[in-house]
């Protein structure tokens, strides 16, 4: 089969790997119709984290073709979307909603694992990992939609589940990447009264405030810190919700939440300065780490094809398989927030 | 009047200071009943932090003497709990309840303001800071019960709080001084199911056990760890309430904790390795700080009054102001726990 190949940092090609097929009884074959480019991607398209040569991409929805024999709720021809990390849905992690922590699970397009950036996908503990969705006829807004719940979406929503944010509360946004962008829909969906997203970038405090922000703050660092406090009479908001990983984020976050209040954190850590000490000091929380995706598709699904939220707006660009090397220069380069990949018709 | 004072590292003792007088129209001065030694300021008598040379003790309980002309729901002979720090009432973190990160508030015995372990304190914001014990005469046990809430036995209970301890929960304290020892009744209190306290010393076993602890762990850092993941089917606890501050206590603690769990800490930061990375790859909650003691003490009082929790067993060592050294050295040695203060008889 065709799939996208991780051949070094900035080298990303098409290339060839083999069809996959049943090898355990709880394994599906998925047929990928859409995948995409995570942010994290881009940190081992850039060198700064490291990654296997082989397969890439951990977001896919698509159709089943084939299931081993213990996986009866799916059946070939039933439209899913992946998670993206798999798990087995019975060990304690899974028990208490945290898949992506699960015992026996692990991560789609690590070098060896099939890849959502691939024409076909071997999806182990394919009843507990895939969620089915209803129909087969879907426009391509939805498809977009449910490529966004596999991870990006997702993501953004456990930034504001972890932070606790509730019916009334000032939420801000640290970061105005897709996870930024998809955590204010999270918050709006919490019920937050004033979700202020801090974004420099025109395009997307557009988006931001198409998806509920109520504020938008341009600036970054202590002035974005000053700005808050300012517009929060000097006391920071309930939660802020840090969505980018780096030294400067998860500093401004803490920096403009209110003492008692608490940082929802989902970007990929690359913090290295940072010290719990000035969380401790504002009493602050600070929960997060990397989404139980398969535990939220369910009800964001639903909000989905009910129209109440949109969250394939966060992709403004996109190409096939065999561009998918542009892909990722679009993303790099910032061009795009979010590159959507056609694999493959529908039907 | 006579006041214990700083001196430099190991040297604490008797001295004098000027008797406190309303300086403010919100001012009480209060006559110390009680007071007592924290474990954190060991770490100054230790040389391990800093501290002015000057009064200290932020603990103190006793009977008001005097109030300013504004401070209308307290009267002379009233029995008052101080908590550790003074606060306005009004502040946003008041309001929010973290009346310990009150914009205008203070701590007691800092080198210059008047401290616990003296006969007399000067109480800022006395009607938000003082909580009335109803009644005129008390029992020492009552009264040591009193003094434990002016800080360690609130504080412990911030840690449970923080952590969001729930009905049915598995617990794990780590840290067996009057902090951790107070975390447990803070747990039970909260309706844990199973407390496991970590402990290697025979004394503080027993009474963590007094306490409601169901379990007691003599290993310390990775076995700690090891035992505490057997005890609960390799998965973890719910919550660990991190009493120490060192680093091996909160890598303890995230290491007991389940997926998804909370650490909640009230231990004196001193970490320096640890990085927050360790709790996000368990997705993890950290929160806690310094306990708003003010917000809990009246719960508490009620529970002390009620008889349905005995915080003032704690302090296993009783001396009087003028041995005020002693009750250091006490504490400095390992002999004691903490060290119960004398300063002056009820009525």
């Amino acid at each position: 089969m065709k799939a996208a190949i991780f051949n070094g940092p900035g080298d990303i090609s098409l290339g060839q790997r083999p069809d996959p097929t049943v090898q355990d009884a709880g394994d599906a074959i998925v047929r990928v119709v859409r995948g995409c480019v995570c942010g994290s991607d881009l940190w081992y398209y850039r060198g700064v984290n490291q990654h296997k040569v082989g397969s890439i991409g951990h977001e896919f929805v698509g159709v089943v073709e084939q299931v081993g024999d213990e996986v009866t709720d799916l059946r070939p021809g039933d439209f899913v979307i992946a998670p993206f990390t798999y798990n087995d849905g019975v060990c304690p992690a899974c028990v208490h909603g945290f898949q992506a922590n699960c015992t026996h699970g692990g991560g789609f397009g690590n070098g060896t694992a099939d890849g959502g950036q691939g024409q076909y996908v071997r999806v182990p503990y394919a009843a507990a990992t895939l969620v089915k969705v209803p129909g087969t006829s879907f426009s391509d807004e939805q498809l977009a939609s449910f490529t966004a719940l596999s991870d990006v979406m997702c993501t953004g929503y456990h930034a504001a589940v972890s932070a606790g944010v509730k019916p009334g509360d000032t939420v801000a946004v640290v970061g105005d990447g897709a996870v930024g962008l998809s955590a204010v829909i999270g918050a709006v969906k919490l019920g937050a009264a004033r979700v202020i997203a801090l974004s420099r970038n025109p395009a997307r405090q557009a988006l931001a405030k198409e998806f509920g922000a109520t504020d938008i703050v341009a600036e970054r660092g202590q002035g974005a810190v000053d700005t808050l406090l300012r517009l929060t009479d000097g006391i920071g908001v309930e939660a802020a919700l840090e969505c980018v990983g780096t030294d400067e984020a998860i500093t401004t976050a803490v920096g403009v939440t209110r003492p008692g209040g608490m940082v929802g954190c989902v970007g990929f850590p690359l913090y290295q300065e940072f010290k719990f000490q000035a969380a401790f000091w504002k009493n602050l929380g600070i929960r997060g780490g990397v989404a139980p995706a398969r535990r939220y598709i369910p009800e964001l699904l639903e909000d989905v094809l009910a129209g109440r939220i949109n969250p394939g707006r966060v992709f403004d660009f996109q190409t096939d398989l065999d561009h998918v090397g542009e892909a990722y220069a679009a993303m790099d380069e910032r061009r795009a927030v979010k590159s959507l990949l056609k694999v493959s018709e529908l039907a």
